[in-house]
């Protein structure tokens, strides 16, 4: 993961940036970005506070380079599912649904980091993090569209309740999922789907 | 609302703690709880800090009242589904998701508050909470057990997924829900309570 400003850094530099960013995203999952410090961020690393200031200026950057992470990331999710031009608009919704509920579980506590602590970023900061997750929404909104005009998703459905209802079964995962548990990121990503399926097709009743 | 530790009050008093709860939850939903002081609070009421110390004794009583308050409240929503007797275990649960949702809407600084910062408070409070919490959750899991019994939900599903889209379809709102929108309280809990039953009810398709 990049550093807002990422000057040049050789692997060595680079493996320890990645050490850092993993222990933020652990300690701010844990104690919350407003309770935690640079300092708890470098115990956890086992460098000096010193030193971490030669891979950020401050703590928002390390919260800023973690929810840009999670775009970068989300985006290529949306991008493989974009491809699959062979699946109609429901189906390629529910192909993203799917990874996208995979990622959430691989990714628990960067995501609950993302949804907790995205209001502490900086208005610019905040105003760049907003304009990501507004392209994403789009892009939902646009399959749900498309699924609808293809009467894949019945019509009458008010498109704005369709797409938060979509959010809500992949988004309350971070609330509640432990990794370790008896239920997969597989199971819990193939249950999604077929509930939100069913939830959004006419059924022939 | 009662604080934590309620001495007797006259009317004029308790009508002063009202306000100053009520000032906390707007003080706690912007600024977070982390980063609110008991003086953002005091300013919001137009008292002196020293005054509010009359009706608490730290900026955590507030917190902890207010979530009280909200499990308080959602027993009454509970309770109110309880006796609908007269309904089958599933039409139940819809009547409690519909009373939850337009509940989480009318109140949405305060559930987002519970959501946000449930884990500020301390371990005895906190168990406190969680234990009305399980409570809560496990009423909801039995409507489910109930309903799959009686064929009205799919034996076959998940009961800990299927509770998991139950309470992500009411809990989800407060992320995005902004009063005087033009989606009513009452119409997405129309939506929600539909796309439940198309979600678990085996179709006959």
């Amino acid at each position: 993961m990049a550093a807002p400003t990422p000057p040049t850094r050789n692997a060595g530099g680079r493996r320890r940036e990645r050490e850092i960013y993993r222990a933020a995203v652990e300690i701010f999952h844990r104690k919350g970005f407003s309770d935690a410090s640079v300092e708890d961020i470098a115990d956890a690393v086992g460098i000096l506070k010193g030193s971490l200031y030669h891979y950020i200026n401050s703590k928002e950057d390390l919260l800023f380079g973690i929810l840009r992470e999670v775009h970068t990331e989300v985006d290529e999710l949306l991008r493989a599912a974009r491809e699959r031009t062979e699946l109609s608009p429901l189906s390629r919704l529910l192909d993203y649904v799917h990874r996208q509920v995979s990622y959430n579980a691989e990714n628990v506590e960067k995501i609950a980091v993302y949804y907790h602590d995205l209001n502490q970023l900086s208005r610019d900061r905040l105003d760049e993090i907003t304009e990501l997750r507004h392209a994403h929404e789009r892009y939902v909104r646009e399959l749900i569209a498309e699924a609808q005009e293809q009467g894949e998703i019945e019509a009458v459905l008010d498109q704005r309740l369709v797409a938060a209802q979509v959010f809500a079964s992949m988004g309350w995962l971070y609330t509640w999922y432990r990794r370790g548990g008896s239920l997969s990121a597989q199971s819990i990503a193939d249950f999604t789907v077929e509930f939100l399926r069913r939830g959004l097709v006419p059924a022939a009743r």
